[in-house]
């Protein structure tokens, strides 16, 4: 099994799921957000009232989650001819929530279609050298490839602000075919905003994030990839938040989903 | 008191608030949504638990709101030193939930700041003609004054998509200080981007949205301002959902909310 599979496994209940922190996927204080949020959604996907294909999903970051099991509870709030609307609380040993969050399933019916977003330029994943191996382990679950925005977090201080954008390639270490649970972890795999305008680590917390997803499920089995081109952008950082947007690209030229968040830093 | 305060009027209960859909702030189907959004946000920060300043509403519109009463359950899910995390239900007679909101409150203290985002330029407020009245009556309750993309949505079947990118001023008809409510109501006040790339009216709604606040309370007071220039475009349209990304701006030149949403077409 691949250790995302595995760091994402959950145990089906009726509303009560069960979940495990993994090791594998660890970040400072607590498990990397982007395998919470999967496996969220992976206990959304593969629970029995389930239809449709994930369009979006919230996941507020509430509470650090502690290494071990926690427990999701998993709620249908609304279900309508074409969409469903869901809430999950995750908690540890009856505690406190830890991570909410709230998601949409929707039968995506062919339509009009109609792509303005323009595909970044990049060149191919293999003519790049990946990132190198650092601390956290999630990280080292990933093949980061930098095509613009080249993390470097120890110049020390600067005079002005640097650019805050990042382009690079996002591949699972060990490859994994790309589905709607890789593009959720994906979606919060890029290295604090804050980081790259500083050029320092500092203390940082991702609150809130929000993903939207531009594909459904058989489509993105038919893209048949590996990695994403993936963009990263900042638009302000104040009063010890800043924000988040970016894209996730198949190397197919399709935008598969568009995410957003807002962290917390220290600086 | 101001139209926009009556439509978003509350009454305080302990969990469970009350409040009512406006015919000022009537959509096609249902309440404007920003409205809707601007409730739920003003239950909350006028809770006698809140502490703290907006950081991020995302609002899941899951079913119509019907004409009339609705309530509120109100609950504080996570509270810790600085934030504080809200889930809100509307619902009315005790039916299905309606709407389902998550939040993000916090005490947002000094730390470095820094804007990367380029203001939009734009000739004055005053220098624009004011978009005519029209038939939903929460867009009469808005001056929308446009610089870039000129609603057109009269011209009927396009051979090639039209640009989805919008800028214009925003200020309530009837002026009223900018406040972080009207900032929430004017994150959803943008027509459908889809309407614009097709130039054309189609079924149309908003699933979900999220908008966050670059900006605290006592900042946004002492801009002193009664109108926000605002930017919005959409990155996809595929099998009947498509995205929207916006910017609320201060005349003074200052980043205040960003928004994202993904919403219903049939086109």
């Amino acid at each position: 099994m691949h250790l995302f599979d595995e760091a994402t496994r959950v145990t089906a209940g009726d509303s009560c799921w069960q979940g495990r922190t993994s090791e594998d996927y660890w970040a400072f204080v607590g498990p990397f957000g982007g395998a919470t949020a999967a496996t969220v959604l992976r206990a959304l996907v593969d629970h029995p009232q389930r239809s449709g294909d994930p369009l979006s999903l919230t996941v507020n970051f509430c509470a650090p989650i502690a290494e071990g099991a926690f427990d999701l509870d998993v709620r249908l709030v609304k279900a309508n001819r074409s969409t469903q609307h869901w809430c999950v609380e995750l908690t540890q040993g009856g505690a406190d929530v830890a991570t909410l969050a709230t998601a949409v399933f929707a039968e995506r019916r062919p339509s009009w279609s109609h792509q303005p977003a323009e595909f970044p330029q990049a060149p191919p994943f293999d003519q790049i050298a990946p990132y190198p191996r650092i601390k956290a382990s999630w990280a080292n679950q990933y093949d980061f490839r930098f095509v613009e925005g080249h993390p470097d977090f120890g110049g020390g201080a600067q005079s002005e602000p640097a650019n805050a954008h990042s382009k690079l390639w996002i591949a699972d270490r060990k490859p994994r075919k790309i589905d709607m649970l890789s593009l959720m972890a994906m979606s919060d795999a890029f290295f604090g905003r804050v980081f790259h305008a500083k050029r320092q680590l500092v203390p940082f917390g991702t609150v809130s994030l929000t993903t939207y997803f531009h594909t459904d499920t058989d489509e993105l089995a038919a893209e048949d990839i590996s990695r994403v081109l993936a963009v990263a952008d900042a638009k302000i950082f104040h009063k010890s938040y800043g924000d988040q947007h970016g894209e996730l690209w198949s190397p197919n030229g399709r935008l598969l989903a568009t995410t957003t968040q807002i962290a917390y830093f220290k600086a």
